[in-house]
């Protein structure tokens, strides 16, 4: 079984990135499941159903969301009738939309958690004890389980990380949009990624008009941040389990800009 | 010219790991620099003048550092004869120690700069003012500039990348013990890196014992976090500056551990 | 019923005051109940259990503490034994200590309940809906609730108030040390107080030595923050509660300092 | 000399409560300079000209502002016209608008500071430094210096108090939107208040609608805060400035609120 997960797409320069490479990505890397967080798609805030549906089509199974989830109104009239797209599950109980779901291919089913850390961003639930809840309710019905932890920090990422080794396939992290460096295999056969990075404008801040966050940093005063233009980095990982165990056998980064084209 | 930088050298088993790698990489290398960022040297928080001179003995020319520059009182006694240890440059005026220093080897002089981000860190003074200033002074006595900027974010390090393209040889960053993934050559001809990654315990959380870092996001309560003990990982970069414009010609990093073996 | 309510208590001087004081303040308000926030009683960080015991023996009921409580290592070798202590219930359950206690005055019973706000403050369990659940259970067996609620934004403090209006008789705030001026009963019965101030050094930053931290704010450097001497100040509120209903009828704030005599 | 200085003054009811006020409260304590910090004033987030005017008109001789200086983008349109409205000082040299002014009655000359805390808000430039760089400055050209300290923590605000004393005649403290209880005249002749509080919504959180703000507490959804209606308050503080040497004689705090109506 393999996974296939993009990072953070931003705006539209990364919608039409995305969709773009996946094909020759899917012939490439022949995934069972592909999976791609949006938090960022609609003008690098927020998701409207119409992106949501262009994913879909393309192919993409589930979409996870992170700290913009809510930044397009859209959101809120559509959410609830979303199976598919899963926003971090310690948001309290009664937020709209849902925190995991199932996805199938033939027959193999993956549950795919979204999740939030609290270091540096918002008061939400306990990231920890709402995963191991979670995570004990999952494992009755599959043992293959991925995690998106949308997070800040990278202690709070190894922590997670550390502490569901064994009992999830794939832990990587979101929302710092740069890729790190250190995927590896956790000694109890959970795949681990720091941050799988963005995809979208390589010549930006973290995917916005650089000038524009530049002038905010130095000036302190309230800049709007656009989307910026020009060429495009893809930052994705491949996780390949084991279909007896759910365990992770191995775990690859993808970096795709002008720099590093795709090796096909 | 070539510049060997080492992230965050953390505790005995991060100290131990440099010291033994150090002779091979700079045989392989042969870098003109090399540079280590010891700001976690003495069990994770700051450094001795042992430890120091150590380095110094192993053929490292300035040590950088960050946050925990101050963390061993041992420092307040020793850091204003140090002519090759630097703080963030961006500490109010007054502060003890030095933000920058040049460094020979034959002819070629470079200036090494520390740096601190202010977001989710305490408020010096502004980094981008501050390096502002200290590149237009240096530049009349050297176009070889190295920056390790010590910062949390993504945002603010990539800012302060884009901000010194062109104006410095190269601009890494340090602090999250993570290295990324993303290393590349700005427009303007400097290489920039968001973070170098940490020097020490491999399984741990960011250097410490997992358990207790576990433990305190988990309890909340207060824990003291001793450094992890086991095999260890080594992260670096080497920086390949051209010697007639001081702009970087190449950017390569450095990821040493039990899956990863130095290949010589 | 009459509650007295005594702010953070500082140190030495602190515990001088309020012990100096107790009397004289028991005599002229003849309280039914008497309340202190001892997270700072020991040199300003935590509470051991001899200074707890000289609070009881002076005729305090219960102990509320707050972010501090963990400070002196000793709380946890006495709080599992303590009945009368409380620390904020939010904190993740499995935490020593208990988070609200009930406290008897011939036939009436008070519960006490300390929280904590996470605005600015570490990431406790959500406070509201803590406070909710042991107020249902509470009222099951008593009417009359106190709550210290320990904050830094007046915002969560204020929304606190407004959210246990009617349910509660009296929610205090602590922490910032400075008492406010904004007492009032709200709409439904509840007495509402942004925050109580504290007892110890009256020319101090916080019951601190003023020196150090103005050091530390200037220079940006660590700095061992000392208990001031010198002159103090005392800080309470005292809650006249409806014995038939358990609503507030008055709440009056105590400030006495050189400036401000006791008027007995 | 006497100083009537009003705190953050919150949307339409703000207003409407301010300049009904003004003419009893000028006529009762017959005010040499009347101040208002206006950083709410336009539907809770900023100021607009007309605001600005119709303050003006009402008797008041200067604006200051705070960390909503920004929100009203028609601020950017008028503050460079702008002689008698300030925004924190302490902005990155190059901001638009001024951060002290001169306001004259008879002959008299008051310096008015406007100056920014970065305790839990903004990385402006340290606030120590910049002011008292100023009052250096101004005190060449009068003794008599109002700074309205707009500031989140408690302790930055006791320590700005304590590192002015005697160097300007008032500090008061502004944004917490409570006023504080604890005015006193500092050993050196500094006047000194932690916050002075707001005008406007008395049934409100901070002034705004509390069902919004409590929501956002509880779901930790978006939400968008609309200033509240219904009865309000007014909050204020009077300083009586010796007009020799510009030491402050007296401060006393003005609370008016249906519990609290006006005593002439
Ligand atoms: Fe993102
Ligand atoms: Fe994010
Ligand atoms: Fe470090
Ligand atoms: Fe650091
Ligand atoms: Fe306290
Ligand atoms: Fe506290
Ligand atoms: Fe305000
Ligand atoms: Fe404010």
């Amino acid at each position: 079984m393999r996974i296939l997960f993009v990072g953070d797409v931003v705006g539209r320069p990364g919608r039409e990135t995305l969709l773009s490479m996946l094909p020759t990505l899917r012939r490439k890397y022949q995934p069972t499941f592909t999976i791609v967080n949006g938090e960022n798609a609609a003008g690098g805030r927020g998701i409207t159903p119409q992106i949501a549906k262009s994913f879909y089509e393309a192919g993409v199974q589930t979409i996870t969301m992170g700290n913009h989830t809510w930044d397009n109104r859209a959101i809120f009239d559509f959410i609830d009738d979303e199976k598919k797209l899963v926003r971090p599950a310690n948001y309290p109980p009664g937020a709209p939309g849902i925190g995991y779901t199932y996805i199938r291919s033939n027959e193999l089913e993956l549950a795919v958690i979204n999740l939030m850390g609290r270091t540096f961003l918002p008061a939400l639930d306990c990231p920890f004890r709402t995963v191991e809840e979670l995570v004990a309710t999952i494992r009755k019905r599959t043992p293959y389980i991925f995690v998106d932890f949308h997070a800040e920090a990278t202690s709070e990422k190894q922590a997670i990380g550390w502490f569901l080794d064994g009992k999830v396939s794939a832990v990587v992290g979101t929302h710092t949009h740069v890729q790190t460096g250190d995927a590896r295999i956790l000694p109890q056969g959970t795949a681990y990624l720091t941050d799988v990075g963005m995809v979208g404008p390589y010549d930006s801040i973290l995917g916005m008009e650089k000038e524009a966050v530049l002038n905010r940093f130095i000036t302190q005063l309230p800049a709007r941040f656009e989307v910026a233009s020009g060429r495009t980095q893809f930052n994705a990982v491949v996780i390949e389990v084991d279909p007896t165990s759910g365990k992770a056998r191995q775990i690859e980064t993808i970096r795709i800009d002008d720099e590093h084209p795709l090796s096909e």
